[in-house]
């Protein structure tokens, strides 16, 4: 078993909404040093292979068929070998 | 400056729809090799401080009342010192 641990961020050109109403919820009960906030998805996958390379390629094209919008965000993943 | 790195996930006995949707999608489109999808939130906060414990207990705080629901989630976080 593999499992992939994938990180799918908004570029940094694009704005996030969601961060910035939590960074100014944060200012509003008294969080003034928080300086930004950014919100992404984390998205764990287990695959029940164990050939990390054929995982790598599998999580690429899984990104970019499904869990990323190119046009505005980006992706970047790790594997791991499980027991 | 410092970066604390937030990961927000549904407890392990929590149903997840999100990922068994996508689970079910990848699935249709070929992805056999796919056990299972667990879809989480990882949050960015920049703070205008360099006292890292400081900005430890204000992340506890933080993800305690806004970030993370108790009867549903759990959240771990890493800080990290930026130039």
């Amino acid at each position: 078993m593999v499992k992939a641990k994938i990180y799918v961020q908004l570029k940094a050109s694009v704005l996030d909404p969601q961060g910035k109403a939590v960074t100014t919820s944060l200012h509003a009960i008294g969080y003034e040093r928080v300086a930004d906030t950014r919100i992404s998805k984390y998205i764990e996958i287990i695959f029940d292979e164990t050939d990390l390379a054929a995982v790598d390629t599998q999580v690429h094209s899984i990104c970019d068929k499904l869990l990323a919008n190119p046009n505005t965000e980006h992706y970047h993943f790790e594997l791991e070998t499980m027991e």
